[in-house]
């Protein structure tokens, strides 16, 4: 039985999920596993926990971008910001949810996160990202005419709830074997438990989620 | 003219802090700095940007525990979680904010971070915070009753003003130069900041400073 893929929640909005989606295929690859890569809506994710994205928050908007240039750098990676940000992802993240092989679907990803963090012209516009999907070798037309349907709006949906089922607070989300890790800079923790090494299989965590709280923040 | 030191805002709510400020010495003393702890209250920085903390966010709060849990064990730190959490941090980060030299608060600190990291019994009690004091050589009756005069409360009140206006968002938040780092995972820029690479200084950021919004966020 070949092992699991690993799988990758992201949304175009993230450039860390940008980032990490340029990294997890040769780290999975090391180990033998495929990436399934499973589009969510971040605004949801958002929403479900009642919290703010980085974007929303104007120092850590600024960071976030310095960072991610720092880490592009380091990576040797493209990144350039797309022509607006935030953007509405969902169109994109409708599309790169159709019916698709893996390797094209990976084709398609690879497409919209040059478009939208690789200095090209973003996915706001339906034209635009019928065009993309074009370019990536498939029928972009059609493929934006599908992710208007109900059944492909509903699978956004689902994989976004999917999501947060399995504890993703985060973008991007990967999950090892049911375990989820969040982010880029989790990627040693990723690559030790794909390897058989995540010490966490040593520790009881019991005391740590029971652990009583003795204050409150007044909110 | 020595190089001005690192600056290390923390607050003792935060695991992440405790794994930073363990490293943070032995990276600033690589390039001939010494470190400025600075408390601050984490609280009144989410306050300020009315955003959660992690661990007012269930999911995010288990699997931060976790990524602290696999990260102390990369690093051979120990690292057991307080009795309670989160607790009430304010006094030991007034007592940390006394008129002390660097190495006494450096003592004081780590005893400190023991005390809540590292398996001991805490900090929300003042007479623990006393004794804990008294074992790192210092007089913890005196702290703790200077800890209560309203100039170390005003002190601790411009601290974390003074993150904020450095541009802090979490915690830890470290400054080399008036440049601010978020977090134990920065180290790596960090250290490129220290090392005179840090690869910002060749990117024109006005284009991600400016970037315009196509989309926003019903809240």
């Amino acid at each position: 039985v070949p092992a699991a893929p690993v799988r990758f929640f992201f949304d175009f909005l993230s450039p860390y999920a940008y980032i990490a989606w340029t990294q997890i295929h040769p780290l999975a690859e090391r180990y033998g596993r495929d990436v399934d890569a499973v589009p969510i809506l971040f605004d949801a994710l958002l929403g479900a926990h009642g919290t703010k994205g980085p974007a929303e928050i104007p120092a850590k908007r600024l960071y976030v971008f310095k960072d991610v240039v720092r880490t592009a750098h380091v990576l040797g990676l493209p990144l350039t910001p797309p022509p607006a940000h935030p953007f509405n992802p969902l169109l994109a993240l409708r599309v790169a949810s159709s019916d698709l092989d893996r390797s094209a679907r990976r084709r398609l990803i690879d497409a919209f996160y040059r478009a939208t963090w690789g200095g090209g012209p973003g996915v706001h516009e339906p034209a635009v990202v019928a065009r993309i999907a074009d370019e990536a070798g498939l029928d972009g037309t059609a493929l934006v005419a599908g992710a208007r349907q109900e059944e492909i709006k509903a699978r956004l949906k689902a994989q976004t709830d999917e999501a947060l089922a399995l504890g993703a607070f985060g973008i991007p989300s990967i999950v090892v074997d049911g375990e989820l890790f969040w982010g880029y800079d989790s990627f040693g923790h990723v690559e030790r438990r794909l390897a058989g090494r995540d010490p966490l299989g040593d520790v009881d965590l019991s005391q740590w989620k029971d652990l009583p709280a003795s204050a409150r923040r007044r909110v």
